[in-house]
């Protein structure tokens, strides 16, 4: 059955998974991505942005890991850009050029409706108006069965978690203090909603955790 | 020059020094405990409380500095006991029996005055009740050029960090999840205050990381 999943998702010591004032100069907020180095230092990490060598290891396992057996994603409106309100017009196609790295259909949770945007490589953008179950339901009947990525950002994963829908929660704590931003964790009980530390592992630039339901 | 540092001290994944409802029986506060599981399976955390065995390693090593060239500590009244309020009498001595960990003066931040305590092992609990700067004077007059361990809890922390007096901050992130309890860094915005993450080490059952002052 396909799975909910949230992979390499990273997240500051002080809890926070984006900065703050996010923008078109800097889609993670100020700050954010530092985050993400960890991400950068590896052999996948570099080949997504269409870059040779890089490491391998733990960190590099994970990331290469978050792309398997993946038949579509999921993505709040504040990962696919900057846009806020209204679509003026269809002018913003996300912020990864002709052929983002998805390969799959994408579905976007967003108040405004679009039609949908078929990109190259195999990603379509589906703009979802009623809702984060809808968009999982949809996710799942387009996945043939594979699992569904959870891509973020913060406050979509915070709607996923709270309400029980997410199956596997892959955390990667960076080690950096971004001192404001977005909070995964603020207001959230984790363990009273049933989730756990199912494993932590180690790596070479920051801890890897993965989380489950109990 | 003494140091302020605060040291193996242990988060959770969601940020919480303790866990919430602290009590006789549940000094961590509840599911407090699983913060320190790390510690008590290191050699050094073995034979402070008297046993056998333990690993050495990476966990081990940072427990032990952690005792290293210590000339007082500092305590929030919660972190020596359970008792609110005014002291009804002198019965209540500590968690830790007639011979504490310390073996050094112990600076107890309180709001009610009280005699000090000499315990066996060369501690001696002073009760302070003029504030946190009064209290790292009185250690640092004591400490002899040694440095000055701050011991907790999270809000006495959280009180140093405000006040930037904390000159090293070693923080271990446990793989647990506690939902509620003591948060660390809500609104502190410690990149504000200039902390930065100075280095990481990556242990054998959590995450170590040195934060310091720009």
């Amino acid at each position: 059955m396909s799975k909910l999943r949230v992979q390499s998702f990273s997240v500051s010591l002080d809890g926070y998974g984006a900065g703050p004032r996010q923008s078109l100069t800097t889609p993670m907020g100020e700050g954010g991505m530092g985050l993400h180095e960890w991400v950068f230092a590896t052999r996948t990490g570099r080949q997504m942005f269409g870059q040779d060598g890089g490491e391998t290891g733990v960190d590099d396992d994970f990331v290469a890991r978050g792309f398997e057996n993946l038949g579509a994603w999921i993505l709040g409106r504040n990962m696919f850009g900057p846009v806020r309100g209204p679509w003026a017009d269809e002018s913003w196609r996300g912020w990864w050029g002709e052929n983002p790295p998805y390969h799959t259909p994408v579905f976007v949770l967003t108040n405004h409706a679009r039609r949908p945007l078929e990109m190259a490589g195999g990603t379509t953008f589906h703009f979802v108006t009623d809702g984060i179950e809808s968009a999982l339901r949809q996710a799942k009947a387009a996945a043939g069965g594979r699992d569904i990525r959870l891509g973020g950002g913060v406050g979509t994963i915070r709607q996923y978690l709270e309400a029980r829908l997410i199956d596997e929660l892959h955390l990667v704590i960076s080690p950096v203090l971004l001192g404001s931003g977005e909070s995964l964790f603020a207001g959230i009980d984790l363990a009273l909603l049933g989730y756990r530390c199912l494993h932590h592992v180690p790596g070479i630039r920051a801890m890897h955790v993965v989380l489950g339901k109990q």
